[in-house]
């Protein structure tokens, strides 16, 4: 079996062949210019290694990505009372949906859909304020980033992400009227876009997941990022969740928790293994990188990652 | 670290001291008089070594957990085609739900809904024939568990379940609207009835689970009941849909693909290292056993086998 | 102001030369067979004068028309305690839709809804038995139309619906499950399949609604059918769901109480003044007869028929 | 049969005497703290007479029932192209529903639920722009009233809408998403949150449906102030939907087009015969005032002034 240089470096390979890329998000300019050409891979080893090949360097906005950083802080301020104001399910339902909120009174399903992420954006206000909040989602990101240099919020991504951002407005409106928004409306969202406008690389963004697969460990300086539990907790509700209403076939052809986002990057974590990072701007029919997916479904198919594998890990592992 | 015959038996005695036991199912009189006393526990390793518990050689009424190999049946004889005519999402509403169906035009969201369960019937019907389709059920569970002696299938119960069945009907002929059931319902509806009516012991549902646990390799034969790719999607579905709309709840406090039946009976996998299986009567609001789930929980604590636990094989292999 | 006679003609001569007509309900041969070109149109008076022009004395389906009669009965029959077991509002959904029927627990939103008629249906089988039932409503309707010579059911229009009527057998199986089906689901549906069946003409149908225009009062005999509450419950009822979801636009364009069915017919009731029957078996995209709809919005124009018209009625009788 | 002036008072006296009066709406104080004893009602008959009894001269927030005028005024800047931004039907559901606004993708269902006004404001905003529209409005009310005095936009009110008013700002931000909201959604919200503060008297309320009665002619003026079609269209719409998910029953009790307000007050029209207002704050399950329904229901019993009545107009005309 080869190593993971030349798996990803093959894998980026591929990618380049194939032209059927999926449709670029286009509701606002910032994305809609990207060029559907790229392919970055980055695969960040337990030792800390990085794998990387093609675009792997260039930054992208993360967009629903950012979700899984904003639930890693609120988990730590908040704790388990998070659960109250926001649910642990699947949707079966649009990322953006508001017909469950109604007969589900104003609590979303899961932290990964819009409606959810919005509410985990009011705890972090409630927590750090509107800066504050904003701030340390910055830091977080580049603390275990590993190398921080070029990671930013994009603020005019940011800005028009507002501009254009009537539904999330409609959903924040709506959970305020049954009580599960609870900061000005304008305070809570602004975070949410800001968080959404956060900008890195493949390389940068596998590095972050590095807590993940560790189970809560730094990979820089070997402190606690967070608890082993909600490393768990993130992990399973990726799994269920971090592919809108594509998560279910996601877990059957890559068998990893992932999320994905609407600028075209994915984050997988083989827990005890690996983080992985892919982009690829062109998104399917559910709103998710076609590329990426492809690759990491590539990548499994070479390492074995999924967790639903049965080979014991001395075969999984590969360095 | 305890063996896992301790670990067995130490979660049996907890259990019995727990008082709060969830409603036993009271829709038909075979399940309303068992006693929510029973509670039962079955573990497989990956040499096949059985551990178990309490009443583990108790015979109950699987009920929904059939679902799980009626598909590896139908995965076996129709392939992926089959998909499309049952979807791979988790549903987002309850078991027994009719709504989607309209808006998704008569294509179950998952085979573990009863919906997607009765499509899988008229597959396997479409295949095998009523009756045959009914003994291969029998016969591949009756292989599968290693010890066929008591396992049958309880007639009483499958004609109960018809008379009570409405629900099962009305999804049936609904369906039928759309052209995804293409038998005479009766012969459909009857092998679902028969199916769900398959009745073992958790020693027995655990054997058969090894199948799942070791990649399609029949344990006690060596040969393969089905294919490593059909292992990971069947899985990949009782992680993302295997316990209803508190499947999200199970990923989190158990982390392994895992489904539920009616009866009390939950089937839960560690890929590579064991088949288990819990029995007890009593169920959550969400329909799945409730001292089941606290006992996967607890046995996921003691031995690490979490799917989105970081730690090394060697430290999660117990025997 | 012409006299009615001149009106009807003018109207049939009119649609005559109109080539779009929509599309004739094509799910059985018998309806799918049936000539679009066709177009009847009759009158009844508040003297019990006809006033027909074009097929109107050409026999047709009456299908969901037919759900007036069945309530009339069943109103008899049960009195105000069938409103427990079926809702008096419009359902904002198509008329065969099941998903209101989950939230709100197997009552149907109205009588002229399939799961409405389908309640109505198993009311009457209650009172009259499966066989009674339907005769009853033959009798019912011959002894109303005063011309009951080929007034009848067409078995082979009932036998045909039952065959494709699966989602009509998701519905009341459906209902069971609420207890809201209380015979034999198939005695329920065969009366409701029969009595869909009723074959009339467009003159045999304006007199049987002559009961309606007067208050109850038969014309033919001078007894009273039904009370004067009822029969405006019936009309009130037709005027918010006699038309699907296109109720709301036919009583803005023709202002009448009104009932169609997927024949192509339409029967609307000028209270006091008229009973009008039309017929053209091409429907519009809500299921209704677009040139019967059509046809009746000229009557209005012409007559000053509408019930939101201001106008004294000494301006509005015409004989 | 009595004169209007006895029945009016014999309502009202009987009204004084009932002790169950519903809840009156308690999401804002300047609602909350109106005193449930509270009943008037007047009738202004064809010749514009006024028929006066209870509290009739006491001023009371029209709430909802301002939809109508909203509509009026509408109809008459844009015509029928309004109904590319709003439908005509039934809705089915709660007056503040969202749920459908997603399947119909943000085309509200009719003029009288909440998003539907809202759409309706949108549309006078950009006619008249924010300040030019609410001066329409109110001179509109003042003019048709026939006796402006005491008839006002109440500012406290329309301020505690606005803070309370987050269900219809999310109504309007999603609205927005699909293009249907075109003015800057703060000053359509404004123009809707004033609207529903206008104060006035059920004397003043009774003559300004006098405009509905007559088929568009000013009782005081006898200008037209609409078209015939346009009073047909407005006066089918209150009977389908003036009650949201009560205007079934109604239809059934009352038998004439209506409007209702959360501040307890309804319009109701028999057409060429009455306008009648009625004012109670206690409000039923379905948020339409208890004792105004049941006196319009007596009214109809002893004036047989229902649309579905039979009987001639000279027994009908009362004066």
């Amino acid at each position: 079996m080869a190593d993971l240089d030349s798996i990803v470096a093959e894998i980026a390979h591929d990618m380049r062949g194939i032209t059927e890329r999926g449709h670029v998000a286009d509701y606002i300019p910032p994305l809609a210019c990207v060029d559907p050409g790229k392919f970055g891979i980055a695969v960040i080893d337990a030792g800390g290694g990085a794998h990387v090949a093609g675009d792997a360097d260039e930054a992208f906005s993360i967009q629903s990505l950012s979700k899984v950083f904003g639930l890693t802080l609120a988990l730590t301020l908040e704790g388990s009372a998070l659960w109250s104001r926001v649910r642990q399910e699947p949707s079966g339902s649009a990322f953006n949906s508001i017909v469950q909120l109604e007969s589900e009174h104003g609590i979303p399903r899961n932290p990964f859909i819009n409606a959810g992420a919005i509410v985990i954006s009011d705890i972090l206000v409630s927590h750090l304020g509107r800066m504050g909040a904003r701030q340390a989602l910055l830091d977080f990101a580049r603390a275990q980033s590993g190398a921080p240099e070029g990671l930013y919020i994009d603020e005019n991504m940011a800005q028009q992400e507002r501009e254009t951002g009537f539904r999330n407005a409609a959903l924040a409106n709506y959970m305020r009227t049954f009580g599960n928004i609870r900061n000005p409306i304008d305070d809570t969202l602004d975070l949410y876009f800001h968080q959404c406008a956060l900008t890195m690389s493949c390389r940068q963004l596998a590095g972050i997941g590095g807590y993940l697969m560790t189970g809560g460990v730094d990979l820089h300086t070997g402190r606690m990022v967070t608890s082993v539990p909600n490393t768990r907790t993130i992990m399973a509700l990726m799994m269920m969740c971090g592919h809108y209403d594509g998560s279910g076939a996601f877990a059957i052809r890559v068998g990893l928790p992932g999320k994905s986002g609407v600028g075209g990057g994915i984050l997988a974590i083989a827990p005890g293994l690996a983080s992985v990072a892919v982009w690829s701007p062109g998104l399917n029919a559910q709103g998710n990188s076609l590329l990426g997916t492809l690759a990491l479904e590539k990548l499994v198919q070479k390492t074995g990652w999924s967790v639903f594998n049965p080979f014991p890990l001395s075969v999984q592992k590969i360095t």
